[in-house]
């Protein structure tokens, strides 16, 4: 049974110290309750708001000098534990990349661009186009995606496929309205993306209202059966979800005597790509 | 504005004519309510819980000759509806298909096999093999998929590429346990499904114990944002829910300045099939 941790952060975009600060407190909270997970919301280190690409640029730096992952290597060191969290990647030709690292003691075991971009994010970033990557760790194997991705079923297949025990998800939910009595969209579509895949998906939003956009909060762990493990959280503040995680379980695609959530696929029959 | 309707009704296997009854009652209700559109649960002709898939075969009918598609004709022609409803046919080799039928004031529009079968279903049914069929209607585009089809992500996908404003989904949930304060699982899926494709879902299950066998209830019509509209019901017994559904609604994707839910796809990164 391994503890999962899934940081709800309030950051600022432009605040990096602020940010990186913010991350290391909640690291700190969820290593004390014995995490050996923990995920951190997207665009961890710069804000999300930027007022444009030209501000994105002087947050964003590349994945082998970012101040954040140099940061989570040093805690995953010290914590003994492994962190998920998005970074404002510059790479290698100028482009900048909505990015989330997988970092453990040994270093930076994966680093991810966000295959599908969110409304005015095509400005700025350009998208990825890996899939999501899978990290074989003490525990399980993790995969990585960020926000949007959640929303597209064929990533969260093609990551279960692979052979994903757990999706790590950072992620930054604009609010958007939704009915009173309704749990958002977005942690509806988590939760069924858990339950068709049998995984884990652990997703740790943002708070704190940034150039007056408000965030859904809504951070979670959901089971592979799609019930929420811990979460979803429903107040716009700070919040460190723990759940005990075994993630062997999630091997076990068997839901009867005769069906299998991925054996029982009918590939053949499903449109090209 | 079309109103919906999906029908939970009470049926007991080996009752055709108890079944029909209830159809019937159903159907009469939903277009009181000014119906133009009325979804029924799977098998509802023959009941599910068989003995052995001899009684299946006492139960079955080719759609040519269905004693229940020839009802559903006879009443879209009286009330001016359609109605979708799931039955136990015959197929011209001789295997059982748990089949699903569109049929309106001119008579059987399409016949739909499950693609995806669960549990001891196997050993009673031939899967089919063709995509979920797309029928032109007056006041939009349906399509129809059977109970555990809707927990294939690539399925309700294919049935929104294809142009399916609303999916009609016949079903027969057996009850699981859930956490008492969460919806099923099944209820979370369809919604997702709603949500990430933009389309209508409307979900009739069954109800009333059948040889040890509860279900789960929870009809529901979700709206293209995910939301139900109608249901989930939360009982044991029969209903007949409404919701007034704009179809065209669902071929607006966009749902910001950038993003588009089905433009927005990666098909060159997703799994083949």
């Amino acid at each position: 049974m391994t503890v999962v941790a899934a940081c709800q952060l309030s950051l600022a975009v432009g605040d990096p110290d602020g940010n990186l600060a913010a991350a290391a407190g909640a690291i700190g909270q969820a290593a004390a309750a014995g995490a050996g997970l923990v995920v951190l919301p997207e665009l961890c280190d710069s804000g999300y708001v930027f007022e444009s690409a030209a501000e994105a640029r002087t947050l964003a730096s590349p994945a082998s000098s970012s101040p954040a992952l140099q940061q989570w290597h040093r805690l995953a060191r010290q914590h003994g534990t492994v962190i998920v969290g998005g970074f404002c990647e510059l790479g290698p030709d100028g482009q900048l990349f909505n990015s989330a690292a997988l970092v453990d003691a040994t270093g930076t075991r994966a680093v991810y661009r966000k295959a599908h971009l969110w409304d005015t994010e095509k400005l700025v970033f350009t998208p990825g186009d890996q899939p999501p990557p899978l990290v074989s760790l003490p525990f399980g194997q993790v995969s990585v995606m960020v926000c949007y991705d959640l929303e597209f079923p064929e990533w969260v297949r093609l990551a279960a496929l692979a052979g994903a025990d757990l999706i790590a998800a950072p992620v930054n939910w604009p609010a958007a309205p939704h009915p009173p009595a309704e749990r958002p969209s977005e942690v509806v579509k988590v939760q069924a993306g858990a339950a068709v895949n049998g995984v884990f998906i652990a997703v740790a939003d943002r708070c704190a209202d940034e150039r007056g956009v408000a965030w859904t909060g809504g951070s979670l762990i959901a089971g592979p059966d799609g019930y929420p493990l811990a979460g979803p959280v429903c107040a716009d503040e700070p919040a460190v979800l723990t759940a005990g995680c075994d993630l062997a379980a999630a091997r076990n695609k068997r839901i009867t005597l005769h069906n299998d959530l991925l054996a029982d696929r009918r590939p053949g029959l499903y449109p090209p790509g």
